[in-house]
C-alpha cells in the first residue's frame, strides 16, 4: 500500500486544527480556522489571482475526468450581467457514474477512518486555498455580492465542512474496534474476541440550492465522505459552477492521496430535464442530503422508503417587537438583515410584527406606523448610496423572483399597504445587473393569507398586532405550522424574553433576542450555531449535531471463540 | 416543585450502576447488573411470588388508569395450555390517549436530562424486581420455555434497556447548556450569550413483536423516554401481557416522581382490527420503533413521510460449515442453537451449509450424509428426553407455525429429502401445550427459492455446497438481499475465517466464528454485542449505537445580545 504514507501524512499534518475544532464544537464557543474577509490586505495576489482563475473558466468545458460522460450540458447566466457564463459539464450515464462510485467504496471504507478524516481535512484546507475562484463563481451564479460570496460561501462554509468532520471523527472515534468479552454460562466460561467494523452506507446523493450552494453543501459532502461513503453532487441547473469546483478539488485531492477520485462526481441536469427524482428513488442511492424548496424537500422525505433523509428547506421567519432602548441601532440592523442579499436566504427576516398598542422605546411608546416609518427610513438609508446597496442586496437570482415582487405590490391597495416600492437600483460596477430593492407591505395580523408563507426574495411583511404577545403567539405559531429557521425579537422585559425563548424553542426555531450591531441577523457561526432544529416543516437536519453524522455509517460485529 | 427532590434523588440513587454501564458500553466488554439465572437459589421467594402474581392477573381486567378507555379488549391464549388467558385490557379512544399524551410532554422535558435518566434507570430497576411475573406472562404469550423467558425477556432486556439509558445520557450529555460566544465583526467586538436547549420530538410509537416482546421494546422505550419523549406502546395482539406489564411498572414511577404517567401508555388491538397503520400514519406519532415482519416493517418505512423510523424485522440466518477440531462440541453447540425456542428468533439460524466436496473433521472429511447424520443426532439426543426438550424448544407461538411446518415437510420427496421429521412431544408440565420438534430438509445449493426466505418456527434446511467458498458466498449474498441479523461460519482455516468476516461484514450481518460451547448461538449480550447492521433488509436500527438515539431529540437555540 504505496499511498499509506501519504494518506496517513493528512491527519498528521492537520492534526491540531483537527483538535482545535474538536473543542470548538464541545465548547461551542467562537473559533475560527480561517478568515472571512476577502480584503487584499489579508490575502493578497489570492484575490486578483481567484478572479482569473474564475475568468479563465467561463465560456468552455469544465473538464471532469469522471465516467459516464455522454455530452455537455450547462446553462447558468451570471445575475450581474445578465449573459451566460458559458461554461458547459459533463452530462453523464447515471448508471455508469453511480457504477464506479460503487467501486470506490471498498478501499475507502478499509482505508479507516483516521485516513478518511485526515484526507477531508486537507480537502477543507484545499478549498479555502481557492476561496476566491470560488467567491466568483458564487457571486455569479447565486447574484450575492462579493463579500458574502466570499465569507459566507467560503470560509464559513468551509467551517460547516469542518465542523462535521468533527462530527464524524468523534462518532466514529467512539466506537470500540474490539472487545475482549468473558462471562461464565453455568460453570464453564465462555470467552469471545469481537471486533466491531465502521461500514460505510453505500452512495451518498447531496442535492445542492440555487441561492447559498456550498454552505449546506459542505457539511453533508464531509459527513458522508468521512464516514466512508461516495457523493454524488446534483448541483441546481443555474448555480452549478461552485459545485463543479468543489467536486475538482476534492477529486484532485483524493487523486494524491492515492484513491479513488470517484469516491466524489457532478450529476448536472437542466431544468427542462430534472434528473433528482431519479436519483432519489434509485435503488442505490443510500443516502440523501438535499437544500431546496420546502414542497420537494416534502417531496423526497416523502418517498425515501427507509433511506435517512437531510433536508432544510425554508421557512416564516419573523422579528417580534416589544421594546427597546436603542431604537436607531435596532433599525438598523433589523434593516440591514431585512436586505441583505434582497432577502433570498432560508434565514432571513420577513414577517416583521409591530404592537399596534405601541412599540416601547425608551419610556415612549410608538405607534405602528411610527415604527413602520423608522424601519422604512432606516432601510432608505443603508440603501441610498449605490455603491453600498450592491454591496448589500446584491442581485435578484433569477426571474421569478421579478414576478414574486409584482405579485406582492399587486396586493396594495386592496389587500395591503405599500410601505416601500420595490425598484432596480443602478449597480455600480455591473450596469446590467438584475436589480430591486425591497417591496415592504402593511399588513394586518389578520391577514396570514399572506404571510403565512415564505415570500423568498425581496418582500417584507410589517405586521399590525393587537399586542407583541399576540404577535408572538402567531409568529411562533407559523414557525411551527409552516416551517421557520430563525427568529428574532426585541424587547426590554426579562418576561417577555423567556416567553419568546419558549414560545419560539416549542416551535424549533432558533430566536435571537435584542440583536443590534454589526453582524448580520442572519450569520450563523460553525461551530457555535445550531442551524435548523428539524422540529418544523423547515428541514429535518441541523448543522451540526451527532444526529446528523451519526446514522451515515454503520457497525457490523464478528465474534470468535478465543 | 415539590417533586424536584424526589426526581433527582433516582439519578443520586442509581448513579454507581450508571457511571459501571457508560463503562461497559464504552469498552464493550461483559458487564450485567443483573443476574438471568432464574434459581431459587438466587432469587428465593420472588419465584413463587412472581408466579402468583402472574396467576392472579388472570381472567380478569389488567387495569390502567390512562384516559380514553372506552371498552376492554384481549384474546391472548397460552401456548402451553392453549387456553385464554381471561385477560382483557383497556381498549382506546386513540385521539383521547394521544391527546393525554402530547400534554405530558412538556413537563416531561423540562424536567431535564439528569432527571429523566434517573427516573429511566428506577423504571430498569423496577422491572428487574417484577421479572419472575413477567417471566411468566411471556412463557404463557409467546411459548419461550421459563428460563428463557426469565433470561431473555427478563435481565438480558432490561440490560438492552440501561443501555439506551447510557447512550442516551451521553448523547444530551455531550451537547453544552450553552457558551459565551466573542468575534469581531470590524472594528467592533460581538459578544452573545448561547443558550442550547434539548427538545423531545413528541409521541414515539413503540410497535412490540408477538415472541420477544421485552427485548426490542425496553431499548425503544427507554431511549425515546430518556429523550423526553411520550411513548404509546402497541403491542402484537397475542403478546399483550408482558408490555402491560412494563406499562404498569413505568406508569407508577412516573407517578410516584410526580411526573404524569401518560407519559407511558398501551394501545391493544385485535387480529380482526389491527390499528398499527392508523397509528403509524397518524400526523402526531413523531418517532416509530417497530418489531415484527419484514414485510410490515418496509411498509412502516415506506409510510413514514420523514418521521424517523427504528425497525428489526427478520433474516435468513446462515451457518456456514468449512472445518473443526470438535465435531462432536459443534453438533452440540449448533444443534441446541437450531432447535432453542423452536427456531422462533430472529437470530436464530436456518441455513446450514455442508460442502459437499467433505466437511473437514481433523484431518478427515465428512460427506454431507456423515455431516448431516452426526447433527440430526445431536439434536435427536438433546430432544431425547421431554423434560430437556421442553426447556429447549418451549412451545408453539400459533396455528400458522404448524401450517408452516406442514408446507416445509410437503417439500418432500420432491424437492427435498425429509432429513428430519417434526413430530410433537410431550410436555412435562403442560399436556396440552402446542408442541413441535423441528423439520429438517436436505437441500441443494440451487433450491434457493426453497432457503432464501425466513422460515419462522422449527424448519431447518441443511443444504449441499459444491465448496465452503460457494457456499459463504450464497450465504453472504442472500443476507444482503434478503435479510440477515445473524451468521455462523466453522473453519480451522485463518484465511477462510477472514473471508467469511469480510463477506459477512458486507452484507451486514454479525458473525460468529468456531462458537461451541454451552452460550447459545443466538445470545447477544448488551452492552457489548451490536443487534443488527441497517445494512440489509432485516432491519435499519441497530441495538445499541449513538444513531438508536441521537435523533430521538433535537436542539434548539437561543441566542442574546450581552
Amino acid at each position: 500500500m504505496a499511498h499509506s504514507f501519504t494518506m496517513t501524512d493528512y491527519f498528521d499534518k492537520h492534526h491540531e486544527r483537527l483538535q482545535q475544532a474538536v473543542e470548538a464544537t464541545q465548547t461551542r464557543a467562537a473559533w475560527s480556522p480561517f478568515n472571512d474577509s476577502p480584503s487584499r490586505k489579508i490575502h493578497g495576489d489570492a484575490v486578483d489571482a481567484g478572479l482569473a482563475a474564475f475568468q479563465a473558466r467561463l465560456n468552455k468545458p469544465f473538464e471532469i475526468d469522471q465516467p459516464g460522460t455522454i455530452g455537455q450540458t450547462g446553462m447558468e447566466v451570471s445575475p450581474y450581467t445578465q449573459e451566460p457564463l458559458g461554461v458547459t459539464y459533463p452530462k453523464v450515464d447515471v448508471d455508469v457514474l453511480y457504477q464506479a462510485a460503487r467501486k470506490a467504496i471498498p478501499a475507502w471504507g478499509e482505508a479507516g477512518a483516521r485516513t478518511r478524516v485526515g484526507v477531508c481535512m486537507e480537502m477543507v484546507e484545499r478549498l479555502n486555498k481557492n476561496s476566491f475562484e470560488s467567491a466568483n463563481a458564487i457571486m455569479h451564479t447565486t447574484g450575492q455580492s462579493f463579500p458574502m460570496a466570499f465569507a459566507g460561501g467560503g470560509p464559513n462554509a468551509q467551517e460547516r465542512g469542518l465542523e462535521a468532520i468533527v462530527y464524524a471523527h468523534l462518532a466514529m472515534s467512539r466506537v470500540a474496534e474490539g472487545a475482549l468479552w468473558e462471562r461464565a454460562f453455568g460453570s464453564t466460561k465462555v470467552k469471545l474476541q469481537k471486533q466491531y467494523r465502521l461500514m460505510p452506507r453505500g452512495i451518498a446523493l447531496v442535492i445542492t440550492c440555487a441561492t447559498f450552494p456550498t454552505w449546506n453543501a459542505y457539511p453533508a459532502i464531509f459527513a458522508n465522505l468521512a464516514t466512508g461513503n461516495a457523493v454524488v453532487i446534483k448541483p441546481h441547473p443555474l448555480t452549478i459552477l461552485p459545485m463543479a469546483l468543489a467536486v475538482d478539488i476534492l477529486r484532485g485531492t483524493l487523486r494524491d492521496a492515492g484513491l479513488d477520485p470517484n469516491l466524489v462526481t457532478l450529476i448536472v441536469d437542466t431544468p427542462a430535464e430534472p434528473i433528482a427524482k431519479e436519483l432519489v428513488t434509485r435503488d442505490d442511492t443510500a443516502l440523501i442530503d438535499f437544500t431546496g424548496s420546502a414542497h420537494f424537500g416534502k417531496w423526497i422525505e416523502d418517498n425515501a422508503r427507509g433511506r435517512p433523509v437531510f433536508t432544510e428547506t425554508s421557512g416564516v421567519n419573523s422579528v417580534v417587537l416589544d421594546s427597546t432602548n436603542d431604537l436607531k441601532g435596532l433599525a438598523q440592523t433589523l434593516g440591514m438583515g431585512l436586505c441583505l442579499y434582497s432577502k433570498q436566504m432560508c434565514t432571513s427576516p420577513q414577517n416583521v410584527y409591530i404592537p399596534r398598542n405601541g412599540f416601547g422605546v425608551g419610556d415612549s411608546r410608538l405607534t405602528f406606523d411610527e415604527t413602520a416609518q423608522t424601519l422604512v427610513e432606516s432601510i432608505n438609508g443603508l440603501l441610498s448610496d449605490n455603491a453600498r446597496a450592491g454591496g448589500v442586496l446584491g442581485a435578484i437570482h433569477n426571474e421569478t423572483i421579478l414576478n414574486l415582487i409584482e405579485r406582492a405590490e399587486e396586493l396594495a391597495p386592496s389587500r395591503a399597504k405599500l410601505l416601500r416600492e420595490s425598484k432596480p437600483y443602478a449597480h455600480p460596477d455591473f450596469p446590467n445587473a438584475r436589480t430591486r430593492t425591497p417591496v415592504i407591505l402593511g399588513l394586518d395580523i389578520s391577514d396570514n393569507d399572506i404571510y403565512s408563507r415564505e415570500w423568498f426574495g425581496p418582500v417584507i411583511h410589517f405586521i399590525a398586532a393587537d399586542s407583541s404577545e399576540q404577535a408572538l403567539q402567531q409568529a411562533a405559531s407559523d414557525a411551527k405550522q409552516f416551517g421557520a429557521i430563525n427568529s428574532y425579537a426585541y424587547s426590554t422585559d426579562a418576561q417577555f424574553i423567556e416567553r419568546a425563548q419558549n414560545a419560539f424553542g416549542d416551535a424549533g426555531a432558533n430566536v435571537s433576542i435584542n440583536m443590534i450591531g454589526p453582524m448580520p441577523l442572519t450569520y450563523a457561526a460553525a461551530f457555535s450555531d445550531y442551524h435548523v432544529s428539524g422540529l418544523n416543516p423547515a428541514g429535518n437536519a441541523t448543522l451540526t449535531d451527532e444526529a446528523f453524522v451519526s446514522g451515515r455509517f454503520r457497525i457490523v460485529q464478528s465474534r470468535m471463540a478465543v
